[in-house]
């Protein structure tokens, strides 16, 4: 008699920092409706992954679905997988912090329900394959890939069944891949469809197995899935179909596979994911030019051979990509390394006073750190990720804190290193009350400003790039200025859902990366909204230019010779930027401004500055002149004070970007520039001197 | 003025094992005069990698070149670049492995050269982004690869010029990519199009650097090279028009790059190689189809569009695809394990006397070990590789002799483990004068036979297995059959020489891989071309069946329940396999034979043994009864003796494989496939018993 097992997975995230309303929407939608019919149907075998994001808040919100879950696992009826606790990139992180974010999960499904999985989801299913050793050495013995990943090495899609053999060093790790054509299936076919193709994949052996795994959040929570799986039935229906046929199908879980049938054969996966997030890690124009590949080879008679050996680029180049994700992922390999330096000390003392580190201390940051390192904010597909403010500032709070908890230096220190792998030295300067990262030689900016008492960094601010959807939003967005009524296809009224008829208006580039100390040279025509949409004529070299550093006493002095361009004459400039830290929170920069030229010219200095407020009003969006301005953040519940030397003219306005998200193109505030213009006569001799002074206090 | 510098670098290998007149003609073809001319151009500056199998070969007969080699570091015109010393696949090394053979290599050109290099050559440049890690903590701040690297995460062409950075839990390492373009003009396009493509890339910066690297063995060694490069002057006329140019071409070593310029970016590479190894490591059928794939974008206007996003599988599948590869990488990690686990040991004592292990024993075998590391015979493309018997006995002597060193069993030794790591246990057992490796599961067949003082796995044999390429090379044979002189392509007049105008008659495909003791059933009309074309009809189902394994004192003992057709009836069959291990080299196979059917039937049973001998002759190949079989192979001065416990009919023909070389096609001697067919009635309760015995002597 023909038979095949059919393997359910589910997995179960929401990012750290997501707003709790989505938690809960979440489980009233996918989580709970899911567990529940399974619950019901006793004899259907499945696996289960939660994140611990998901599970601290289940516990504290929803014990009732952790006693299903024991339950369950208790009959047999469910096993759990392990992964990292706060469902990070486990590929690019020491591995020091991939074993720890293991530890915490399978800590926790021991605590908790008794058992150490023996199979692990993998974040994203962003693969590498020295993973296989790390893993191993844990005592993984399986992860659930996609079939793609297989496929990739020129496996044949039939062969994809059961589990395959991969090995690293010798260690051995095994590897379930996953059928693209059963997620397909299921649940957006018909239930007889579904049941008909695990039929047909029957066959004599016994022990052929078919993986059907996906995220939770697909049964329930997606976009019209609730009607669909609950309303109108689709689970109970599909879970019944497969009792009916239970002396063809039968539900195991994974860890049943593993002791009852062989391996399929050996098989070395490549650094690789699913193939959108393979396209979305490319460069913007390659990733264009990938799209445009597919759509050509759409009419070619080969195209599902061609198909098989197309891929772009993998996951860790997002941090190449977007600048933003690479700060974040290297101040979360500085605070590892930070706590892995103090760990080191843990328990022991100098003195018999005291132990010179709290060892508490250490496994709070160490868990801060975890949560920091969660993957959503670090990467942007069509689901909002990076774009989201809220997840990077979750992201910078959490490392913040676990830095906060074991370096709190009594006076201040800097750190002259490459900080961000760009093959040139960052400062850090560190204090008690704040954290200031300076580039000098990206125009002598500050990228990073850590307010410690507020776990905050405010210049969290996202710079607006074109991303390879633009083109297609201007498109539809056209499309239905024309028609009113668009007749675009399915697809394109899905995912491609225009939030604001006008959002086209708000795509605007910026040719710098939006960090703050931007020393910038405006031309007497450049207009507010020329600067507002970054449209207009730099006429200094100063904004990407390298800045000189020199330390002195109490002060970060920056300087640059450069020029700037005064009606097609190159008049030399000399910027001199000095910074000082304020005992509290805030600096003040002092600019003195040289030319050589001995003749009298007149200049726009126009010092731009970033802050990533929680929102904006429209009173903070203004040409004025002032000399004092100050800004109240309820959200972070923080003052911004910045008074000038002088009183200047002061262009605000918001830096909003357009991006996709789960519900459709959208806009989203992604801060506030700040950016006093000076208008001044400079001749040799007589530098122009200007001064700001920045204080951030609790509101 | 605009300016373009020239970064030179060349890689000179030849594999452990090769014969030493190639290293000879490689020595005076190519590396030789390529040296003495860079050496009378002393403005030129350029940078070599020698691999250590290379440089042990110089300094034993080509001291010359070594002292060339210093004068030129000396004087500052010449960087040298280190590497795994016998020229791993670093990435599928143990970890202490990669660091000893970089140590080791490091050592060398400390003590010759005094110097400590930056740089390191990435053997056939596989690359995989642990790697960043592991080179960077040994010291390492460079490699080289391809730009094709590059371009697979979306990165422009044009945009691949000085070095990028990476890294791997915040390790950095930089990397230059590798022009293809230039590799293709020189020495391939008349040298002024080299120049003036050089002289067209210059810009104003000042800091564009250019990479041209290459194997040493195209300039000189190549077909019809020699000529070219220095014959017609193509090397010297290349390096006096740099000289001419030297106000805008500058030649410059790569550390001299890394001091003066900043990297261009920063960027994560993926699993990878040149895009040839990629299309080489996929499966064969999808080898093909990637072929066809590459044929058909050919028509296409956007095929440059589409080039780019199309790649193959990645090196670590050789090691699926051919399990004699993986056989020796698995064999390679166990060995490396073994001395791991001694090398601990190393230096303590158990008892006043003697210390467990002599440590210069442990150096001596880790050296050994390096040298079984060498890639050259893990993989096959279109070079021989995989394909050349003296390689793969090179390999096993390097790791069978370091085994050796460090382990000597007083008394046998099993293990049980999952050597192969197919999920399923192989059996080793080890004595001080042999190591036999046993698959019970692969029809209890013997698949690694080590003749310890020969230092000679005996039983390696490579499967004729149908490659890509077999295709091609039918139809070539075929055209030129029909037009006598063929109109072919260069391209299929260069690489695709055909030694053998009847190779295509050779082609045999092996539908189980040639080990030993592969227990067949043959039908009566079974001819003995049959069977060598291995084209006919099994009758049994015991060749790829499971057998038990039981050990029973000095005897192992296999067992299988299988059937036998005969006469369109399933014949229940039980074989009782025990291999009894001779003192000296030798075993002894004592086979009992049932059946359960209460009626008389005949049997053909025909136990097969492949041995890879270095060479044979026509009386090597034969049908005839004997009751003994004896061999000499004077190339591995040894006497392989079979005795037969019966008068039977023995049939003796060579595994030879088709496959490609640097010269062409050509066929290969494997080894001798020995096969006693036995004929016998047998009925339940009266077993047949037959008996081998096999004997290896010094000759």
């Amino acid at each position: 008699m023909k038979k095949i097992n059919l393997l359910i997975g589910v997995h179960n995230h929401q990012p750290v920092g997501n707003f709790l309303g989505v938690f809960e929407e979440a489980y009233l939608k996918a989580y709970k409706p899911f567990i529940e019919i399974l619950n019901r149907h006793p004899s259907v075998k499945w696996t289960l992954h939660c994140t611990g994001v998901l599970w601290d808040y289940l516990k504290e919100n929803h014990l009732e679905y952790l006693r299903m879950v024991k339950d369950m696992v208790e009959r047999g009826q469910l096993e759990l997988l392990t992964g990292g606790y706060y469902e990070p990139i486990l590929a690019v992180l020491p591995d020091r912090d991939k074993i720890g974010q293991l530890k915490k999960m399978n800590e926790f499904l021991k605590s908790e329900f008794g058992v150490t999985p023996r199979g692990m989801w993998v974040a994203e299913r962003i693969w590498e394959p020295h993973l296989s050793k790390v893993l191993s050495d844990f005592g993984i013995e399986y992860v659930l890939l996609d079939d793609y990943h297989f496929i990739s090495v020129g496996i044949n899609e039939e062969e994809l069944t059961g589990y395959y053999i991969t090995e690293e060093q010798g260690k051995m790790l095994k590897i379930f891949p996953i059928s693209q054509k059963l997620r397909y299936y299921i649940p957006w076919r018909p239930v007889k469809e579904g049941i008909s193709y695990l039929l047909n994949s029957a066959d004599n052996s016994g022990n052929k197995c078919l993986v059907l795994a996906d995220d939770g959040e697909k049964f329930g929570l997606w976009p019209e899935t609730y009607k669909l799986i609950y309303t109108n039935g689709y689970l109970e229906e599909f879970l019944n179909e497969i009792e009916k046929n239970s002396n063809y199908i039968t539900t195991l879980k994974f860890n049943e596979v593993l002791d009852r049938f062989p391996a399929k054969g050996r098989v070395y996966l490549p650094t690789s994911s699913y193939f959108e997030m393979t396209q979305w890690a490319l460069p913007r124009t390659s990733q264009e030019e990938l799209e445009e590949v597919l759509v050509d080879i759409e009419k070619l008679p080969t195209k599902e051979k061609i198909r098989k050996f197309l891929h772009g680029s993998f996951w860790r180049n997002f941090l190449v990509k977007y600048p933003e994700s690479n700060n974040m992922h290297k101040k979360m390999l500085y605070v590892s390394d930070k706590i892995e330096k103090v760990s080191g000390l843990a328990g022991k003392r100098l003195s018999k006073k005291k132990p010179l580190i709290d060892n508490n201390l250490v496994l709070q940051a160490l868990d801060y750190l975890y949560q920091g390192q969660c993957n959503c904010a670090y990467w942007h597909g069509v689901f909002g990720g990076l774009y989201l403010p809220h997840l990077r500032n979750a992201i910078y709070q959490k490392l913040i804190f676990a830095e906060s908890l074991i370096d709190k230096p009594e006076k201040p220190k800097i750190n002259i290193l490459d900080f961000d792998f760009d093959g040139r030295n960052e400062i850090i300067v560190e204090t008690k009350n704040q954290n200031l990262y300076i580039s000098p030689h990206s125009g002598g900016s500050i990228f990073e400003w850590d307010i410690k008492n507020k776990k905050l960094n405010i210049l969290n601010v996202l710079t607006r790039r074109k991303e390879a959807y633009h083109t297609k939003m201007i498109k539809l967005i056209e499309l239905r200025r024309k028609n009113k009524e668009v007749s675009a296809s399915g697809e394109e009224l899905g995912l491609w859902l225009i939030k604001d008829e006008n959002l086209d208006k708000y795509l605007c580039y910026d040719w710098y990366r939006r960090t703050s100390l931007l020393d910038h040279f405006l031309h007497p025509d450049t207009k507010y909204n020329d600067f507002v949409r970054c449209q207009y004529g730099e006429q200094g070299d100063f904004v990407l230019g390298e800045y000189q550093f020199k330390k002195d006493k109490d002060r970060l002095n920056l300087s640059r010779e450069g020029i700037v361009w005064v009606k097609e004459e190159a008049v030399p400039v000399r910027i001199e930027k000095s910074i000082k830290l304020l005992e509290k929170t805030g600096i003040i920069v002092s600019y003195k401004i040289f030319t050589s030229l001995e003749k009298k010219v007149n200049l726009i200095f126009a010092p731009e500055m970033n802050f990533s407020f929680s929102c904006f009003s429209q009173q903070d969006i203004f040409e004025k002149n002032t000399k004092l301005w100050i800004k109240e953040d309820d959200g972070f519940n923080i003052k911004v004070e910045i008074e000038f030397s002088e009183e200047i003219l002061l262009w605000t306005f918001p830096i909003e970007t357009v991006s996709l998200s789960e519900s459709g193109f959208e806009k989203t505030y992604q801060g506030l520039s700040v950016t006093p213009l000076s208008y001044f006569d400079i001749i040799k001799g007589k530098p122009y001197e200007f001064t700001i002074k920045i204080e951030i206090d609790e509101k």
